[in-house]
């Protein structure tokens, strides 16, 4: 089964990387695009009898070692 | 409007970093995991007034900056 986790800054935590890139975009002429966060995709092929048992698995992956809960929030998609 | 692009190496390019992830899940005792692929995630801000116009625009950046179409793939999600 495969999992997909993506994982985000929170919205209060500021973004360099994102901002880089919408300023790099903006000096290219990309003028209608306001704003960009970057974060991170993972895709984890696990076994598990169902669905429900994935996400749980896959949530414990990315609370403990895909994310920062301090600074990151995630969400997972199964299937 | 929003645009969630997802970058990930195609299937065929070697993805080290995600075996790394694999590999140290499996140490910590996460032995239902086979297989873990990292890709990159990115959310656009974006000015256009037609969901279709919105993904052109995103599209457009992605293969131009977001992705290197070498080795990797990119999928949009418009709203």
């Amino acid at each position: 089964m495969r999992a997909r986790v993506f994982v985000t800054l929170k919205p209060s935590v500021f973004d360099p990387q994102g901002r880089t890139i919408a300023e790099s975009l903006h000096s290219m002429g990309y003028v209608g695009i306001s704003d960009v966060r970057q974060g991170k995709y993972f895709e984890l092929e696990l076994d598990a009898p169902s669905a429900d048992q994935a996400r749980e698995l896959a949530s414990d992956v990315a609370s403990r070692v895909l994310a920062n809960p301090v600074i990151e929030s995630y969400r997972i998609e199964i299937g």
